[in-house]
């Protein structure tokens, strides 16, 4: 493997913001599907979009929970950024505030997998 | 038409803090298809949910933009929410990073309808 | 053109009892496209499903009503089915039922939007 | 924890009525989250809308499978109004019509996994 | 049980070369729904349909996968068609290509469940 | 305005085989919402993931209008690669067979958005 470039370095370093550890675990979940998979997609995400100036990082993962759940596409994605959130500075408070008004954008259904995703996300931060 | 609940008239205090004028106009709409809508979707929306502590309303507009965007079904409210979102405080510089943002969690295509309502959010601003 | 099957038929005949006229109109344009369509899909979703017994057709026009506004992704179809549903006996009130519990399970927005198509049919059905 | 409000009340007394006994576990899981939820989620849902006159609660039921099944994002809810569909009266021929017609609206993968929680529903009915 | 029609014989000789064995399991459980779903659902997907002249079955496939990730709600059909896939010859450079090509137009966490879904399917075939 | 980068470069060469003249039209309407979303977007869209080897630009475009159908979020974006997917080689006859084909997967009135969409591009082309 060659040496990561400087966007996907970037891109793994605000990932490790998000929850220490993961960049690692993501990397190698992507690279055992194809090689150019982390530059690509990594880099796009979080070099290229979320580690831009203008918005901080802790009200973007707000607004990627609310997303998530909207869409309720991607429950082990929506749990992922439940528990970083909370590792960007977004308290309990908050989380349970976001899933309250998603039910008013995307239904009822689309806030009670969002409960179920932020309890997770809270007993793992309890255990933490 | 009887006066307002104490619960709607919180509502449409919330509306107005959105969009002045918005209030008339979409209780109007709604009385006009039937005359509980107005308590029951607005009350339910913007004294229950959106009126809540937690959050300031500008963040929950964010978040708005960014699950209307990501849905994709309801472009006419996400002009809506552009310029409610403007009128809350967040900067053309944020809801270009919303946009921006939208474009990883849900796609190319509905990060340009975003664009197109952003643009057209900008050009009301422009000329208020 | 070669005389319909008797399975576009069935179909032809149960869309004409959602709304008289259509099924020229709609055949019209399945043919523009290519000559096929109409007896796939009309047959398919007129005739082998939707002709099924065990259900009426005011209710399974309920239903549709109900995944369509929940969906968000056929306004035109909507409203549609919003005339059709009437033509099938389903009542105003019925209709403003149907919408407002398109809110709980697909949210606000959706609710809305199905609140524009309803008006439509319901000024519709008054010119008739 | 103070007595409920007469709008959970009734909240909880339909959903009783569509599960014996889903109200404790339900509200235990919402009270787990936040203590607000219950009242705001449950009386919105099933107070405010779905206790409400115009349509009876078996053919809501049928409504709020067909919807969920359209939407294809809240399968453990689709399987909970399953069976709830069949104790407000909905006959398992009934909800081969709706699952058939999931079909033709969303597609045949949605009627699929409709199929899949329909058959955990009759499965549930034999063994009750 | 009565000989299968010319038309349900002609999807399940599809299904057959999508993935070898299928048809038997697929037919058993749409027959455990009701005994009418196979001759419907495979009929109209794999006789009326996908055995349509004009688009060999390899790109119907690619089409197929591309769909599904999109939209995000059949994972457990995505994995079935990643394998038919590679059974039509789609090779796992193309699926690599088809992954990425979903991040782009539906975003990233479609891209990613697509990701876990390719992962299944390259396991298997490296099982065979 | 500096110049261009390559990549964006590439990504607007591609984007012109796409549709002659569709560069400069593309990049003025994101200019005005911002300057780095042609980089960003365009960039990422066309040059680092449809310009990739391994799949044609043909087969891309097929996979692309299959996507844009069944999601049924993007009706403007669906037409232009109606256009661009015949201008790259795909035949009246292939949309026909896509737009079927997403009846399968997404349900009748997304296939009747796509043929909609098609309709305006074959017309299109007729003229051109």
């Amino acid at each position: 493997m060659s040496a990561p470039s400087d966007r996907l370095t970037r891109a793994l370093s605000l990932l490790d913001s998000l929850e220490p550890g993961a960049p690692e675990r993501v990397q190698d979940n992507l690279d055992a599907f194809h090689p150019d998979t982390a530059e690509l997609v990594l880099g796009y995400a979080f070099a290229d979009v979320l580690g831009r100036d203008g918005i901080d990082l802790k009200t973007r993962e707000m607004m990627t929970i609310a997303m998530l759940a909207a869409m309720g596409t991607a429950q082990g994605q929506l749990e992922f950024h439940m528990r970083a959130a909370m590792n960007t500075g977004v308290s309990r408070e908050e989380i349970v505030e976001i899933v309250l008004q998603v039910s008013v954008y995307a239904g009822v259904p689309a806030c009670m997998n969002a409960i179920t995703a932020a309890k997770k996300a809270f007993e793992a931060a309890g255990k933490a």
